[in-house]
């Protein structure tokens, strides 16, 4: 393996406290799954069967945990969580499902719980079969060791190509009770199967029964994490899963019990999201895309994600450049309704092209100085209605090339 | 402008002659569009109108030239084709479609043609106006000196980012009459709406009618042009052009005298294309991608591409780095059916993957010295039905960053 990455000039400068939650508690473990020298298992450890939601990959060739987990969703009961780095126990066919099941079944045993409330998760390199043996030797130890306040190692634990660990919080009132919301992630896109695939936990002791968990979380993540990308790649083995370890009595997703949490969630899952940006690989450029204007909603994402996964508008940003020719490509490959002489596209403030064709006080040190800058705001407005959609990708630079180029040999 | 990029490694180590077909000519004139000291316009003079087939990109944005040929195509005549480098007039609204208007002008009235008959496309810098004059200017010295044999310069003089100029040449028999059929491209890929611009040009003295042209065309681009990608990005001014200088006698795409000429334009059209990727910016290998045990050849096509398309997957050939798992997500993000525990990959002739997993007899060292030659074959079989596809693309390199990111700054 490569030598670590230095961290992203993207990243946070502090992490935040994250308060301990009734009814979970974490631990993590050197079990030496790929890498030596660090945690590479984390266990969430539920006190009572917790309430859980979770959205996945849409690969059609999903990893064996993603399977997994889907399948024992509809149950909405979890009693733990096991995720593991440096093997994504993807593309490993029966012996991947047998791994699978066998952690769950050891998981289980040392936790008092059904084998289909064990969930797991893998992150690592793809078609090398996955050694149970090394996780479930583990169990008992993870078991004794699980405390209330450990759940920044588990965010260590679980990176991979992450240059740092993303973590959130945030305190709400789901009625008169506050509840704290909890989450991790890693990832460095939605992207690299060897390296960076996407997942992220989050632990609520809110009171709400699954199938509210699961409409909030499904809603929630359209406006999050699909709504980013690094490279277009999509990873075999994403998952999002969402916990609640209180009573579940709220059953109905519209309750208005639940406005300030859902806020709250939509909020956290974006901060996440965009801090999997901040540390998408090689990033230099933190990039948000704007699009206004458009037929529909759905036009207007995809607008934006044609131009958030363009290699020419990402290798410019990362050139400084203010080169919004290529924004006008990305906008007309994307096969949406555009109006081309009713265009108008912004870097940040600045209009640098107007009614299909360069701004006529366009001025190109004031651009080349915003380009710049370490976030880049690209606005463009599309002529032909009202929706709009916002996107978050990061640049496309020789770092790139070389982490994904130079990994395995 | 950066320096021009070194000669690609890909590039053919000797280039074809072109004879002359009777009825076109060609000159080149230093016009200053944009570019000093290097030829940057040519024209193409028919002494009759010649027949005329085309296909344009798709974007939504499309130049003003893309505009104009689409507009003139039904006519299906042409007297001229006058092709500019350094400006793609492209985004230049009004302006754009004037400067096209009075080149379309001067050109009918130098060459005694109607206007409509006049073909133009521009390859360059998106959103500058065209000077129209620098190319009117130039027209009488251009029709006073246009000759049969010029066609390799006029090759040159459409070049951008290009390292090689990309000409073919077929001699073929249609009925008992002897054609050839002469060819030129130009770009590094569908690509950069700055510098890449996909255009390419075919002469033949056939004696074919425009519809039997368009229909042969629009069929053998599928599988050439619509097969290769560099970096999924798709200009605004891809053009290709199709001209017939003999009397227009078959009328019918599918008359039997046409079978040799079919299959030599396919031929012609795979090896321009092919040139392109070989020139593709940056590109250090060339990738063919075969797909089969595909559901239907729409789905074996996006499988491909997918492939194809995916960074990972092109940073590791740059890596020559036999990384099949990137494979597997390319193939399970394609949203084509694919059956996981069936699929199989290969280098070459190596089998890295079968049923679902690593091969076992996956050797390491042979996959890792495959993954040195300069062309690598990746094959996929899908395992849910028997279609297939092929599509073309060269790797992702720091050398496609450092041109894209540094060109305009």
């Amino acid at each position: 393996m490569a030598d670590p990455a230095p961290l992203s000039p993207l990243a946070p400068k502090k992490f935040p406290v994250l308060p301990p939650i009734a009814g979970v508690r974490f631990a993590t473990v050197a079990a030496g799954v790929r890498y030596a020298g660090r945690t590479d298992v984390m266990l969430a450890l539920f006190d009572r069967p917790a309430q859980v939601a979770g959205v996945f990959t849409r690969s059609k060739c999903p990893s064996a945990p993603v399977d997994w987990c889907r399948a024992n969703l509809p149950e909405g009961q979890a009693r733990a969580l096991i995720v593991n780095s440096g093997n994504a126990n993807a593309f490993t066919g029966a012996a991947g499902l047998s791994a699978v099941a066998e952690v769950a079944a050891a998981a289980a045993k040392a936790t008092g719980a059904a084998p289909h409330e064990i969930y797991m998760a893998s992150t690592g390199v793809i078609g090398e079969p996955l050694e149970a043996g090394r996780i479930t030797r583990a169990l008992d130890k993870l078991v004794a060791g699980a405390k209330p306040d450990a759940l920044m190692d588990a965010a260590n634990a679980i990176m991979t190509t992450d240059t740092f660990p993303k973590v959130a919080t945030a305190r709400v009132k789901v009625g008169e009770r506050e509840v704290t919301i909890n989450s991790i992630a890693k990832g460095a896109g939605m992207i690299a199967p060897d390296m960076a695939t996407m997942l992220s936990f989050v632990f609520t002791d809110a009171p709400i029964a699954a199938p509210a968990l699961q409409a909030l979380l499904s809603k929630s993540v359209n406006r999050s994490f699909n709504c980013i990308t690094v490279d277009s790649d999509t990873s075999t083995s994403d998952t999002l899963l969402l916990f609640a370890t209180g009573a579940p009595e709220i059953a109905d997703a519209a309750d208005p019990r639940l406005s300030a949490f859902r806020r709250a969630l939509d909020k956290l899952l974006l901060d996440l999201a965009q801090q999997v940006v901040r540390d998408g690989e090689g990033a230099h450029k933190f990039i948000e895309v704007r699009v206004a204007g458009a037929a529909s909603r759905k036009a207007a994402k995809r607008i934006a994600l044609s131009i958030a996964n363009s290699p020419l508008v990402k290798t410019a940003c990362a050139g400084e450049d203010a080169n919004w020719g290529r924004v006008v490509m990305a906008v007309g490959k994307a096969g949406e309704k555009a109006e081309r002489d009713k265009l108008d596209i912004f870097f940040g403030d600045i209009r640098v092209a107007h009614a299909g064709q360069r701004d006529p006080g366009y001025d190109e040190a004031a651009a080349s100085a915003y380009m710049k800058r370490k976030a880049i705001v690209i606005g463009v407005h599309v002529g032909v209605g009202t929706a709009t959609a916002k996107v978050w990708t990061c640049d496309l630079t020789k770092d790139y090339v070389a982490i994904n180029g130079d990994y395995r040999s």
